[in-house]
């Protein structure tokens, strides 16, 4: 609904402990996290004894009010923000989930999907296991009650079950945990704010927000637990890599975060170089879809020498209440999030920028648009390799069917989008991009990458039946 | 409360007749013309015989409710959207305003200012006048009615009474007017839909997203009627010149609007290139504030040859209703809106460019994030000279006070700020600037500005007693 | 919407002066006269120098809301509710309505109805006069700038042009005023809160929740002025009576009121005693449409030994946002407000006591209910009069189509209800029961009520062609 | 908040099966129990295969809105009003609960409370059980999970592990299921719509909304199973009996609602006949606290043959949203909710007739109305006994300390309540009033009642160690 792309990311998280201002820290925090899902909003802190939750559907300012904010104080806090993924939009699957044993509290916050949830889910329903949701995100809190033992050996006995992307944040009474799955493939990392206060979020742009000092990523399979100001740190498994979905880096993420040693707009420049030296085209000027696009665009321009141009206009007040247009108004073209400025693109040869392509049919409109504002040629340049391939780690694309890439080749693309030339990054462009614009020097090892959606390559075993069914059709 | 700058424009205004979609047309219309004003919204609209107004607090998207719009079928409508000016923001000041009278209906939408509107309201009013608002908006209304004669007769006369900038967009009983001062100090357009039916905006970036075809600009005096798919039109008076608002190029409009033959995003480029010949300085980055600074930013990039970088992020999800931070959390620095991407600005000498200073405060804000952030040196640019005078002409700076500018020279002001160094674009390079990009050859005289708030040359008399108070004031 | 009964009063007034608690005054009294008018409120109140206004559509408690009441320290305050009547339902009609001139501010809220309102307007608009509304409440307003003199001097003229039904209260600068037409036709009475301040309100059941003492009415054609603590008194015509509306009596005002010395409950339930007396008929209970024919019902009940009880049951959450029911649910008769207590009325000879029948349709619903739910038979006894002529004083009953009882005769009703029979109360035993239960014996003459629904003695002059029209189409 | 009484309701249940407008009809009868919770309101229905469930905080017409209801198409429903006793207030808490297994779905709604929840709760979580919710109504799901065999089986022996009150609606699959517990203490009854389409609702009041035809009450220990437009039942324990909550009959359900064969209007009137007898008192009028004090009020004016009026008003117009009082105004005895009829009160010596006694603020808050309005005399009786000990079985009056009758003896409550004089109505008699009124003489046996709220005789066993003390408590 929001995101013009197609793409949707699932979940942000967000934790504060040992603060005064946690519920406004947390609530300023998800407010920087609020890209990564618009469809809920929630936080669960600590009320005396016990844990308060106050989530909803909505924006992050929508759900968490001035009003209901300050009948609270707290000092430890965590929250999400929520794009729809597993578990549909009932209001039961909205996060974080909270839970009150008589022998402890539990709450937690998740950004990822769990490939063996059904088996897992299925398994704890024949001994009697209750779900409140459909989600897969209250399946750890199931396997850590079923788990004997300090809570260490709980965690990671039920850590080692799982088999999928996570990065959670856990409040266990009165301590918080950050965790991210062996593969690292969603984001998390840890920030300082005082002395004792320290901070968990999805990505680094909510630091700066707050005040908070970036101390370090949260490596693969590590968990770092926090209490009374202090941080320790261990691993759930022994086989850990780093394998960070690229479309944090191609789309998800905030320009100004910087994941795994890599800052985002950095990354999307340097890959709008690479692709002005893949496959170069004559033009006037090069324009970036906004707002995601316009990084890769500034390099393209750079690279290429061809001015960059704000071709594109976002409306920035499109909110979610809209009227809907008469069957007239769409066809006459009705374009409330996006135009394109006529003084700029008439009779102009283009490159237009986007960061990727999903379906098609918004880069198909995108195109109509120039033409009809005048362009004399659209060559559009693809800063991500095409998406072929389902998503089984928290991203919404989960069949073929929605992959226009998995259906037409590149130049049948070309032709449906109506665009003069197409060309997408190539992958090894795109990893090699990211290795260059690394910040640490001293981290020998290259990064590896979550390529799954681009060549297929999963990171996990693939278990539901549709995975499974999915695979076998694209190998016929 | 939107705008970072502190610099608000008052109004858009549209119209739209002769189409059966008239109020969804009016809708997407007003909606993209949202920048222009966010305090309130309205239509009014032909409903049978009489005028109908659906107006309110809040962005169109809130007011203008599909519930409401769908209740009815129109074919002609004016719309508004307004940040507070003279008036208030007493309801009763929202737009339009809609009169039933014995004998005619009459229905108005106004942006901008009439300087003697207190002189001939206490002057009706001693004559048994009643205004229902504290807004000068109303005043046309009732000059037309004192006037005797036919429509035109009665229109000629009361617009000559009226000194002052503005851009009216009038319904009277089944006829729509566009109608723009002698000074022609806002903008005004006319674009077609269809064969018999013509918008009228403030912008001509509401044509692109109905689909209208721009026809013209409104000249300087000029009063269009549009009737039956007919226009006509005629001036109110002999002596009209061409002086539209500069802040309308520098900071009010879209990019991706034209006036006056003057493309807005071309016209900011151009001011950035200027200002990067103006007094360049080293430096490793070039960084725009966004949104109305960026077109000025990648022009200054593109002629320093200095790459231009994201280097502060607005976070688009700001809106109204916001929780507020403790004190310490403002001591803090929390950043909702704007945050510096540490990653690009970290040891670097930056550029910043900025559209405006009018009370410094952001200015300075926006500084002490960057060096914050890390940046070595900040060189603060402006895009557009200091502003030193009031505005009485539709902007919300009415005294000197508001203006550090006035009490501050460049030296003082770059202290103030903390910059490393500090420049404005000179006057003059503005008006070549505009006068450059202008599209049309054939319009052989050059266009000349409004630039009061620059250099103090008022269009037009001055006449309020604190106008001249001010006046005195800064001749002393 | 509201009112089961098809009859809607106009507005209630309300004033206070000289307390420091003015708005939540002003807000307690406001939702006490809630009865009188559901679909708009609204204050206005000194701030600082100006009259600052808050009104809109809805209850009380939607528009005043405390958020909007905190914010602002004021003396003196008038407000308004309001049900539609002349002027239709544009927010532009919602009162109070607020007018600053260059010398004086005025504000004003009026119920009631100025029959030569048209004529008025007419000529003030030949003259130059712009009207904000289409409401005639506004008409005093425009009267009183045309007026030369002192203040006194110019309300005493403008009172005195005008003709119809009202009561005002009205704020001038630092002075308020109560003021009733000479024919005492709407109600209006002053009360003591402390020392110093006073209140005005249409009913005294206003008093009782803010802890005011009642003083007395106000008399009809007094103008009540109240300024400093002081109360001053004159009339603004020496030919004055009483003529209260019998509906007030009927139908609008609360129990707890008292009005011209005549407690509402007291006469209501006189009136039931009287129908018992009229038509006796043998049956087993007596039972009352709810709310406001209980006291009638009881009444019957004491006179004529049948035992009275709750037949009928009224869902006290039925608000404004309602589902709508498939056509389907609607013939099932889905019955959301009344529903018949089936234990009860099951195989009874019933007395349903009602206080009018406007339409006729609900009248009939209601049969039908007890009915179906098993009631043997169902006589229906109205506490009132036949209404057979429109009102122009300010009920919204304007024409005879609408008045089920100029077109049908008693028998003929009957038979359209479905009643076993159906009796009215003679219009003399109701004149006689409100003068039985006034309260002051030393006010030796009768009161005189305006009873021109009932049986077309209008006590004013008729104006609009339609009035005209209709008594003539009477005639015939 | 909605209750002047302080005596609060915890619910009302609602189920339509084999109806294509269930939802709209699940509508109309959770507004017509509205009554018995005005907190939190909710519905679960079929959505193709699977349980969809809306629900939230506030009146059902604020929780179940039109968009939201027409977005749905089900021909079964299940549903909720809730107003907050175990489980707090939290949104996990409202209701329906539903819960989608890999085999089977699952939706209750529940009224009641079950005594040894903890208990059962423990010993689940034990076995990893985790609950969604801190309400004890999702215990009956667990329990089914953990047994086996077919669906009968689990569920009979699932509810043998409940001790305590419930009367519960569920979903299973394509059935639905009415429940009541073996003492019979909450109200469930079954009506029929339409040839094959069932309804379960709380109260009988919900059946004439909708046009049900009340077919019979589900007996104690009944369990009513329907599917296909066929019911089957079967008891789940041999030893049931019949013992609603007194307080139905006193205070909670609606007078047109008629439970066990009693109708509560009726039950009502004659305790207020009783009440007429046991303490004669001489007296100028009788006037009941509305609204549910009229009932006994009429029958206490009956007997006594001493006139009822309308002395006290209620505001029907007190929402929610509503502005608080200053100190000084409360001082000065604001009373939105409820105002005597100073007309009517003032110089009488006035019986004033009240349900019940809770904390006996309320009761010492209208004596004191009536006496600055007056009254020379105030006789409290009161239509039922003393209430002295705390419910367990969910009405929301857990501790002796909230009791004030357990506090003080008739005299010190008198006394305190500052009345002329205070009777209760004795435990006998209002057993008897029960009896004389049921319908149905066939049923020879007389009903028995849970009246343990009165005389400590708990119908179950106490679990709770705060049950337990405050038994001890009691009898030391």
């Amino acid at each position: 609904m929001y995101n013009i792309n197609g793409l949707n990311e699932e979940c942000g998280v967000f934790g504060i402990i040992n603060n005064k201002n946690a519920l406004r820290i947390a609530y300023y925090g998800l407010h920087s996290l609020q890209h990564r899902g618009q469809e809920a909003a929630g936080i669960t802190f600590k009320n005396g004894e016990y844990f308060e939750t106050i989530k909803g559907r909505g924006l992050v300012a929508d759900v968490l009010t001035d009003e209901v904010i300050s009948c609270y104080s707290t000092r430890t806090a965590i929250g999400h923000v929520r794009y729809a993924t597993a578990g549909g939009l009932g209001s039961a699957n909205v996060q974080p989930f909270s839970f009150k044993f008589y022998d402890e509290n539990l709450a937690l916050a998740h950004n990822g999907h769990i490939g063996n949830a059904k088996d897992i889910k299925k398994e704890l329903e024949e001994h009697g296991g209750v779900f409140s949701s459909t989600s897969d995100s209250e399946l750890l809190i199931h396997l850590l009650r079923h788990e004997k033992g300090d809570f260490k050996t709980r965690l990671i006995n039920s850590l080692n079950k799982l088999d999928g992307s996570f990065a959670y944040v856990l409040m266990h009474d009165d301590e918080m945990y950050g965790i991210r799955d062996k593969n690292g493939i969603r984001p998390l990392s840890i920030a300082k704010l005082d002395d004792y206060s320290y901070v968990l979020s999805s990505e680094t742009c909510a630091y700066s927000v707050i005040g908070a000092k970036f101390v370090r990523d949260v490596l693969p399979g590590e968990v770092v637990k926090i209490k009374e100001g202090k941080i320790e740190s261990y691993f759930y498994n022994d086989n850990c890599s780093q394998n960070l979905c690229l479309m944090e880096y191609v789309y998800f993420s905030r320009p100004d975060s910087t994941i795994d040693n890599i800052n985002v707009h950095f990354a999307r420049k340097l890959c709008g170089k690479l692709l002005a030296r893949q496959k170069p085209v004559e033009a006037d000027i090069v324009i970036g879809v906004p707002d995601s696009s316009i990084s890769a665009a500034i390099g393209y321009a750079e690279e290429s020498g061809i001015p960059y141009e704000i071709g594109l206009i976002k409306n920035k007040y499109v909110g979610r209440t809209f009227i809907q247009p008469t069957p007239e108004l769409r066809e006459k073209g009705v374009r409330m999030k996006l135009s394109a400025n006529e003084a700029i693109v008439k009779d102009k040869r283009i490159i237009m920028i986007d960061d990727s392509i999903v379906r098609g049919t918004t880069s198909k409109r995108i195109v109509q648009l120039l033409k009809e504002a005048g362009a004399k040629e659209v060559h559009v340049r693809i800063a991500s390799p095409a998406i072929k391939y389902p998503c089984y780690y928290g991203v919404d694309i989960s069949t073929y069917d929605e992959l226009i890439s998995s259906q037409l080749n590149v130049d049948e693309l070309c032709k449906f989008i109506k665009a003069d030339s197409l060309s997408f990054l190539e992958l090894d462009s795109l990893k090699k991009a990211l290795n260059n614009v690394k910040y640490n020097d001293k981290n020998e090892h290259e990064n590896r990458y979550c390529s799954a959606c681009f060549n297929g390559d999963y990171v996990t075993k693939l278990y539901d039946a549709l995975e499974v069914l999915n695979m076998n059709k694209q190998e016929l």
